[in-house]
């Protein structure tokens, strides 16, 4: 059974910060972003967490293994080195939607994303030390069967992402309604599911409705593990070897 | 009329590079790739060009305003700091999907982008100096009207990143088809378009497809210029114009 | 009784590559260098460690928290992620100078910083867990007094920096002799030691061969920990104190 | 004849701002500081220019071959950037001395280094273009002969930094009183200096001052140009062949 921990992140009154007073230059709001993003990757994957970049300015974390002091620490490390602060909320639960649903209610109930008073909110609850448990997270890493022979070296680029983002579009919203399972594309033809308890009946069923719905064919590999990452190593390691037995779902 | 400069941003065999000789863990890569995306965008941007992330190993960059020698000072600053390097193909047009698509071509008949031995591919031409003009670059500065008080502050923050994505993905592509022009999100609710010489009514119609195949209501700002930053900068500022008076489509 | 954990971070074969096969862009090797030592300072002090930049291709850092595997992952991240792999050596002891002798030792012994062939050395012994204490790491935080009204609102900003430069100088290299301890710039007027298990007398004394022989006035802040987080923000607070009262020693 | 344009480079207010309202975390600050220093050196470098840490709050760059604009530009893109903002002076002379002390001028007659109120000063002037010459900036890049074999091979670390650091010590005071000259260490045992147009026999003088005063034997390579770039990346070719002959003083 999976006990998922996430944390939202929203960066406190961004998109007005962004027009004031005037709009600033597009390159430095991309700088900072894919920065910010760098560096929470870094701070929340040095304690064996993933982090998502999403919209850039509401990030998703899968945060099992980290405290509320850690998060109070990533916290102040952001306020110390950026022109922005973040809120996080925290919440936990057998699905990564439900999970993530309580953690923006956090946030929300806070105040606006455009409020102006409201700053570092921190708040909800991780799991207790004691309770955790080796199948706590599960994770499913998608690629593209044979993206680079079909598309990266066929198609131009941009017919290429098309192809990549409509898979995406796809996959993220059926494994959300139909399984309750947070996807994010992660770059190349990569995509990285955060879900509750699946089989592999499951996993065939969304790689048939992608197909069906875009003629893209997926392939996964599931690993599960007490944090994020021993989860998606294992998920990697999966992937690897679908790859080499040319199978489309295989489980570490 | 516009001359689009556009340059394909192509890491180099970095597929197998990820998982050689093992899979590498995923905070490294997130973290790699951001960077680097946030470097190029300074190194790109301070010469008033534009980066977009895209699929982060398949980068698409708006150059005019770059010459071939200062796109390889961008190649050497790229291998003197990171692990892996990069190939660029460049090429120009009235039309950016097509001066990808040769962009692309330049590369892909180079070798394979997971071609162990292609590296550093510098190929293409960009505008002579005395051949710019000051309407060459039509960026189009797309965002959700109303995102935060329907989406950000409404829903749970997956909902509203499907939402936001939803709406993304069939802008881009009809763009695509239907306009000849490249749509990238850029975070938030943003989308920046790379345009041919495109009218109102063009804009109109898009977002008209947008609202009839996802039910979301988008806005637009478009700039000209002789550099994508111009153009974007004077984008960006018909954008707080719609905003403030509730047009759906405004030029600078 | 301190009990130090120093680990001397090499850069492998550093110089050949700086100028192979033609010498690198200087620019790029001072970005290279400063965000391998941020990173490493993150990588490190989000474990409560510190890390100074000392030469930058060899930097020193106080581990005292970290173990082996903490290491091991460090130097992973920077093989991912960086186009050069760094060695560790890691030793302890109750004197942060013999420490570091040790540290220095173990990677000696594997072979030259020139040598092309010793790669990411990871030698050594941390402090096992049972036996970490409260007052293991004792650091110094120095600064001098009145550094902006007398030197940098006053001189030229040369000049001003030719006076830091000296003191900085005379301190480290005194305290490194008569008491033990590892002194490093970490910008602005602000020196920080590591030192053994030193009392008011040694410091007063340090300071008073600090001004006699550059004429400049030092203060210092120190404080103790188990770790260097804890011992240097002691310290700081010590610092502090010192300021308000305008006395020259403050322990915390 | 050279005509070097120094920028002085200081962050406003910031020594109350690391202490506000509790002392922040050092490795905060020490990465704040490293990054920072590092997208300015890419800032300025990508236009061909120099940046040195100096004290990281104040930091010294040769800009020839940047206006005011670009100077601008830069400061946007810090305060887009960072939690703190910058202040530029700038000025040029025959002498980088003269230079540097009318560029810290004109920042102290706007305010203290410690003033509130004092932001983002950006004030003096830059060469022309029609008046830049090909030997406006004359370039020293010095290093230890046989530092590896002698130093970081054979002492412990902290005895190689020592002797690194007095040589610098020695140079950069000894440069900065007989020739008018900025000395920075740039990392390993290398020191470049920002000269005037000095010969041979000033260098021969300045090298063997070095040895007298520390029993160290530095070498040097000179080149010039009308950029830093220029003339720092001849200075680098000059040194490998005084490497290669085994001379102490080259020119390019």
């Amino acid at each position: 059974m999976t006990n998922t921990q996430i944390t939202l992140i929203q960066i406190d009154n961004y998109g007005p910060w962004t027009v004031t007073p005037e709009p600033r230059r597009e390159v430095d709001l991309q700088t900072l972003q894919s920065r910010l993003y760098a560096d929470l990757s870094q701070l929340v994957g040095n304690r064996d967490g993933y982090v998502f970049f999403t919209r850039f300015d509401n990030m998703v974390a899968v945060t099992n293994g980290l405290d509320m002091d850690d998060h109070a620490l990533i916290q102040e490390s952001v306020r110390n080195r950026y022109p922005v602060t973040v809120s996080f909320g925290v919440a936990t639960g057998t699905s990564p939607v439900h999970a993530l649903a309580d953690a923006t209610n956090l946030i929300q109930d806070a105040g606006s994303a455009q409020d102006k008073s409201r700053r570092e909110i921190l708040d909800g609850r991780v799991i207790e030390e004691a309770f955790r448990t080796d199948d706590d997270v599960q994770i499913a890493h998608f690629d593209v069967v044979d993206a680079t022979g079909k598309y990266t070296d066929e198609l131009d680029a941009f017919g290429a992402f098309i192809e990549i983002e409509q898979a995406y579009a796809s996959l993220m919203r059926y494994m959300y309604e139909a399984h309750d399972s947070l996807s994010f594309f992660v770059g190349g033809d990569n995509i990285i599911a955060v879900c509750p308890d699946l089989d592999a009946a499951a996993y065939d069923d969304a790689i048939e409705h992608v197909l069906d719905e875009t003629g893209i064919q997926v392939r996964v590999g599931v690993g599960e593990g007490s944090t994020p990452h021993d989860a998606g190593y294992a998920a990697k390691h999966a992937l690897e070897v679908g790859r080499a037995d040319e199978s489309l779902v295989e489980f570490h």
